[in-house]
């Protein structure tokens, strides 16, 4: 299939995890565990549920699939990957907080250089942030470009500092004193998404956590709205599809913001213990 | 008038303010400065409209106001006084972030003990947030109760890490360290209530910089649904009406989580300068 035709693909098969999603978020059920998924994390019955709905949307297609949950997937005879996170925020969805997304990239080869198209909705609103390679993002259609922002100090910057420990937090605090408003929102392919159409002016995650699920289809549409996105050495931000495989990653609106915050938070080009 | 007669006024009132935001929320004029207000803080263009909304609506009432753009407002010989911020997360509504209220309380004294009646209206979604002294708290007229999480490393924690510079971050760090999520969606009057209905378990502001306006409404909901709150000294938190004072607070879904967040951030009883 032609980027284009995947594009409108994914943004069917989210709406329909929309529509399978919004019934459950009501108090209740919303956090019951189910297993755990391939990625090893704790399943809730909403991700297990929403990811049902991916994966039988995908099955007509020519397409392996790696989601969260199930793993590797199906597709002999294709080099099409198929990048899923089926609920990005789960803990935000368990707790009624509504801020969370499906995310779903098609790759043609094995890293994040071939991520063709990504698709990600907002499954509260239901706003949908889409990417083909080479062609700009968009939001519900309309073209996107991150912000101008270009002062570290009148910058509203995300940051992820959940469950990365003190010693995160602490690297971390030079950045958060230096900026506006740090802001955390609780899922970060989404909150990506916030930076890609200049609602925030950076997100920084170097934990050491992110999978390539979460990112793949965020990563696409960042960068085809403008945004800068390395690993905190300045280098391009490269990875393979394995869910075993973790990242930190920077991302900023332009590369004078970049600058900036890898002065901050970043390590020489090749020097010492990887940190992130 | 009565408590519950005030409270029907101000759920009216706020859902007039909601009516009128909801336009100006789009792009373009939306980060119009208009002044600087009576707290000293620049005033877009959607704060004096909201602001406006709520003038007239307490104009017929016998009342005077204490609002974050007008300062004190009319009212002579009475003694009932409406605390008003008239759009909470005005930076999140500049950036198109959707997460922003307006807060509004009523006092019959003059300390942060004699709020009677709070409202905190979510303009985006119209939520409505209420509380009568002694009455309990309610979300869409619905009796709302903090969480039971008792485990600090379990919980989700809202803290505000903005304009408190590096020294801040860096004290609180453990705190973020210790704990399941943090989290800052950007309105601090909303994220309390947030925590009010049990969406998270904690909500931290220590870096003295939270006025009364911001704060009145949302304490005595958070307050009636069980939530715990003093200052980072374990004290009752309590300040007189005026633009010019400055809080620090810890609220908590309960005693044993809030006695948990004082041991990291807090301050011995009475020891010390005041660092919040």
């Amino acid at each position: 299939m032609k980027p284009e035709e995947w594009e409108k693909l994914l943004l069917s098969a989210t709406e329909r995890v929309r529509g399978r999603v919004a019934p459950l978020s009501r108090k209740g059920g919303r956090g019951r565990t189910v297993g755990q998924g391939a990625s090893g994390d704790r399943t809730i019955y909403a991700d297990k549920a929403a990811e049902d709905v991916i994966l039988k949307a995908l099955s007509r297609a020519e397409v392996r699939v790696l989601s969260e949950e199930a793993g590797l997937v199906g597709g002999k005879g294709t080099a099409t990957l198929a990048i899923v996170d089926p609920l990005d925020g789960s803990s935000n969805f368990e707790r009624g907080i509504p801020f969370y997304c499906t995310s779903v990239a098609i790759a043609e080869g094995d890293s994040l250089d071939s991520v063709a198209v990504g698709v990600v909705r907002d499954l509260v609103t239901g706003d949908v942030y889409s990417a083909v390679r080479g062609r700009g993002a968009r939001k519900n259609g309309r073209e996107i470009g991150t912000s101008r922002e270009t002062e570290l100090s009148k910058a509203v910057v995300g940051i992820d500092l959940s469950r990365g420990g003190r010693g995160n937090a602490e690297r971390l605090a030079p950045l958060v004193g230096a900026v506006k408003r740090q802001i955390h929102l609780g899922a970060n392919a989404l909150e990506l998404c916030y930076m890609a159409e200049g609602r925030s002016d950076a997100f920084v995650d170097v934990r050491g956590r992110i999978r390539i699920t979460d990112l793949a289809a965020a990563y696409l549409i960042a960068a085809e709205a403008g945004a800068v996105i390395t690993g905190t050495d300045g280098r391009k931000l490269d990875a393979t599809f394995d869910l075993s495989h973790r990242l930190s990653f920077v991302a900023s609106a332009n590369e004078n913001l970049h600058k900036q915050i890898l002065e901050v938070v970043g390590e020489p080009r090749g020097g010492g213990a990887q940190r992130g």
